[in-house]
């Protein structure tokens, strides 16, 4: 027995799905059910506090759409299980032939928007329209949710900049790295995570840890042994023993000391001290990083209080969403072409209800109207073609221009929109159109 | 730009760290610092709630450990970074032939155990026990939380199984995944993520979506449509349009009928009105299966107030650990051997201070003693050899073992350590010798 991996790779992503995903499209392939059908990619509600979202996770949904495939192992490894053994070999064969043919519209990430909007729609013969599901919202739901609560953090920052430090407490390696990219959309400077700054060309940046302090007879010497090496880098972590004793250690090593990092105790109280420490040696230039289960409320609270800290580095509370930890992204089938009727598709049951049709956003100002894509509404629309019968149709921008649209357009919110508790609802309405079509449609499916 | 995947391979795994790791590696490297030190893993906090915790990722953690290299493109890219210019070629070369060469030892997956316990131990050169920190907190703090939550869960459950649906709200689709291993591991029946039951041998279950049902004109086709496919497996989403409506609808495929699933509504009512209509029609066979936002709580209340549910699909609060979604699972440099000294290593600051040594669990009845792997207390030792300089040096069970393990031990914890609100602290306490270590540790620091 050899301990698996647990990996993706293009070899194995078509079967990173929900079994029902298979065995439905079992079910439409033996039916020879193959229309075009429309999938749109929503978030029903608002995590808590939260006021607006930000669209991120595109490239990879992307990657996956464009590079899906079922192995001999995969197809041999559904032969083996049950609700598979009903379905013809051509239904096997037509798995082994599998890609995604169609379309992709999305809003670009980097994108303010809010429930009830379309995130991406698929369009495509339905059983790749349906298998697709589970891997888009696992990739898409993430992303939004921490570039999200790194928005919230970085503005509570005041314009300090704020580090992700978060890999280790992400749920799992990749998770690490996803978080890495999507809280670099969300406003943060750099990553920790050096396999994102190598992917995506995100800065990293990095002190000490206690480790290398412990692993010195005296904290002195292993603050003048790391000096030796990085004389240009020298961030030290001064909290292994006592904080100001740590502060003061650090100002012997003078002028080309970069900083000091607070990871424990009052961060008020520490980091005036330490200023005063650093100060009093003339080391104006040496920076106080903080770290150590911050959110946007303590950090808020912290500045508020007169903390003087230069840089945030946030881990656990960003990565894992801490306060509200799963954003509700919902995928549901809007349209279907059937011959030459067009039948629109719903859900009543009431919590859970959506709108049929393919949509488009709207932008306005400061309002966003919902209408169907056959409707030319005034506003700026928000979703735009990336695949067209299965290929990449435009090409996808860097991540600092993702940065920095995200930045824009949250500048751009009135403030009431970016409190970070209780919050006003954004103006979201839907278009006469689509709710009349929304009426006819249910009137229709409760007769 | 071709939209990056952002996969793990075993390419690339070495740089899903933090870049100090790497840092603190070249700082060692150059100083010639290769002492045989060893770091533990533990966890700091009990989530809230939570009165015991689950070990599960150790196989990940092994395969990382086994598998973790730097390629060219590695090295190449960490010499573009700027605090690397300073670092010398035989750095970069150790770098490139680096490997794991040290000795893992490890709580078997399945062990339920409490905070400030050893979940593992590496004890290795300096720099092989740093560089591991990250991605061994990243790959283990995940699977304990997810197999806790799960463990919770499967006990609110009363014996009906449950079933992880969950990767759709995962941190990304690797967290879909391991947390498919984690919660089988807490004790669930199987999973509906297809490539989980591939690649662990997890039973893997599922029934179909609201997206089968619009497909047809009629919900009644939709039904009969799935049936004709899947005549031994037919368990049927019966809210899309109307619950009742559904399940009279679902009747009329008669015995072989497998279930219906409700995903939305009152779960109590609608599951006694499901339940009535079913039995009306003489088919007690038929299973009720809920999902929709399930966790420990509301199963707890469902149960008592006389739903009637014969299986569970639970996925975001699982998969997430909504109420508490994050580890504090920390690794600590404990103990460095320089030469012919032992160092025993320990932090002081105040909220995170540790206890030096390398230690063993002695699990006796009803209680747990931490104390040092040089004494011989009473009681089971956890904590046993995995890998030896680098090789792997025991079998690993199969995941059904693993789950067993854990029900055991759970079944073996007396019922007030196991409530879900409120629970009473499990007696773990330190050794006497484990404490004189360390206040005369803390006491030569002090000085």
């Amino acid at each position: 027995m050899v301990a698996p991996s647990l990996f993706l790779t293009e070899n194995n992503i078509a079967l990173a799905t929900d079994l029902y995903q298979l065995t439905m499209a079992g079910g439409y392939f033996e039916h020879g059910i193959h229309y075009p059908s429309s999938f749109e990619l929503f978030v029903r509600r608002m995590p808590q506090n939260r006021s607006y979202l930000i669209a991120a996770g595109l490239e990879q949904a992307i990657h996956y759409l464009l590079n899906v495939r079922f192995t001999e192992e995969a197809i041999s490894y559904l032969k083996t299980q049950p609700p598979f053994a009903s379905l013809s070999r051509d239904f096997f064969d037509y798995l082994r032939a599998f890609r995604f043919t169609g379309d992709l519209e999305a809003m670009p990430e980097g994108t303010i928007f809010f429930p009830g909007e379309p995130v991406l729609r698929i369009t495509a013969p339905m059983i790749e329209a349906q298998i697709v599901e589970t891997y888009l919202l696992a990739v898409i739901n993430y992303q939004i949710l921490v570039a999200t609560k790194a928005s919230r953090i970085v503005q509570a920052a005041q314009g300090r900049p704020v580090v992700d430090f978060g890999t280790r407490r992400a749920h799992g390696p990749q998770a690490g790295i996803l978080a890495a990219r999507a809280s670099f959309i969300g406003g943060c400077t750099g990553t920790s995570n050096v396999l994102a700054g190598m992917e995506l060309g995100i800065p990293i940046i990095g002190t000490a840890a206690h480790s290398w302090t412990m692993t010195f007879d005296t904290e002195r010497e292993a603050f003048w042994r790391y000096h030796e090496v990085f004389p240009e880098h020298t961030l030290l972590l001064i909290d292994t023993y006592d904080t100001l004793e740590g502060a003061r250690h650090a100002t012997e090593l003078g002028e080309k000391l970069r900083g000091v990092r607070l990871d424990s105790g009052d961060l008020v109280i520490l980091s005036r001290q330490v200023r005063k420490i650093l100060d009093d040696a003339g080391l104006h230039q040496a920076k106080i990083v903080a770290s150590g289960d911050l959110n946007e409320y303590k950090i808020s609270d912290l500045l508020a209080a007169g903390a003087q800290i230069d840089l945030f580095g946030v881990g656990t509370e960003m990565v894992t969403s801490r306060d509200d930890p799963t954003l509700s992204g919902v995928y549901k089938l809007v349209e279907q072409r059937r011959g030459r009727k067009t039948v629109y598709a719903l859900k009543l049951s009431e919590e859970k209800a959506t709108y049929p049709g393919r949509k488009q956003i709207f932008r306005q100002d400061h309002r966003d109207v919902i209408g169907l894509v056959t409707e030319s509404l005034p506003g700026q629309p928000l979703l735009k073609p990336y695949i067209r019968q299965g290929m990449l149709c435009t090409d996808l921008p860097a991540i600092a221009d993702i940065q920095e649209r995200a930045q824009e357009q949250l500048h751009a919110l009135p403030p009431e929109y970016r409190r970070w508790i209780d919050p006003i609802p954004y103006p979201v309405e839907y278009s006469t159109a689509l709710q009349k079509l929304r009426d006819t449609i249910a009137g229709l499916r409760r007769v």
